[in-house]
């Protein structure tokens, strides 16, 4: 084997979930059959790590000091929902009509693991809820354990800064089947029952 | 989303395996936490798809234009191994103590994908075997239908410039058990079972 070939496969493997095998079939498949995407995916790769940075106001990856949806007039400023990433900022971009503001997190508090309010950028969210345009702040960190930890302490963020805090509903997810659900959701999406209307 | 990061996302996707879902992921993951290793693999996939070509003798990747294998004095030229694809070569390489040369096909004869014996370099390899060097064609193509048509017809070129053909044993894998080997495998182990040494 080329050295070159195994610098590509050893370099392969900096990308989430690609061990060993898949690398070597990944270089093997970019070499054989798709030089052209390979050529195309090493300038874009390199254009986009020297040219993405995060958004000043939202903390999400951002070409420009400030983000598109940051700078876009047509947003809602009252709002602001606060995300751990931006694939979930993405997410709620795509699934939602959702027409306000982000904060992006790039993270949740872990005090095990050093992760900190300093490292979430919350003495930045703390200073914009405290400019007063913000109304209300929609908490969607995710439902584990330390998601729900930093929704307390966003919430209390929130309601010293007099913004009204909101919380994604729990419950059982659509087209789910009762018998394959997990109790805790099952025991949340219980006690949280709605009234039906008529 | 910035653009950029679109695009990204896309060129990701030439990559065996990678969907929508898992681009993104990998898309973030290297902007957030592997911008070092990103800009590595940018360099050497453009340096991989630049400088890696085939080996004008056994058809095998190689940035020289004979492999090192090939160039090797210390390899034995009387054996010579077919095998389908790059991979296989290595595997054979790490896991055997062969000491031959190799061929590499590149793939495998199948007439309803237009890859016939001119596909396989198998005119390249008529003529080294008619060289007289090469005593056995040990013939490493995987054991479906398309790998046996092309055993078969390896064997008929070997038989062809007096070079013995040889294939992989089949059988039932080391560790496997009965049970749950195919039917297929299990009826070839044992039409094929050997005496036993005393």
């Amino acid at each position: 084997m080329s050295s070159l070939l195994e610098q590509l496969i050893e370099a392969l493997r900096v990308l989430p979930g690609v061990g060993q095998k898949s690398a070597q079939r990944m270089a093997y498949h970019v070499l054989e059959r798709e030089r052209e995407g390979g050529k195309r995916l090493a300038e874009t790769l390199a254009e986009s790590i020297e040219r993405i940075g995060h958004c000043a106001r939202c903390r999400d990856f951002a070409e420009t000091e400030i983000c598109p949806i940051c700078a876009s007039a047509a947003r809602d400023a009252h709002q602001l929902c606060a995300v751990e990433s931006p694939a979930d900022r993405l997410a709620i971009e795509q699934a939602t009509g959702y027409r306000g503001l982000y904060f992006v997190l790039q993270g949740r508090l872990s005090p095990l693991d050093g992760v900190g309010p300093n490292e979430l950028g919350l003495d930045k969210l703390a200073a914009r809820l405290a400019e007063g345009e913000v109304k209300e702040l929609i908490i969607a960190t995710n439902p584990t354990v330390e998601g729900e930890a930093t929704a307390h302490y966003l919430a209390q963020l929130a309601r010293k800064h007099g913004v009204r805090p909101s919380r994604l509903a729990h419950g059982v997810p659509l087209g789910g089947e009762l018998e394959y659900v997990d109790r805790g959701t099952l025991s949340h999406a219980f006690g949280s029952r709605t009234e039906m209307p008529s």
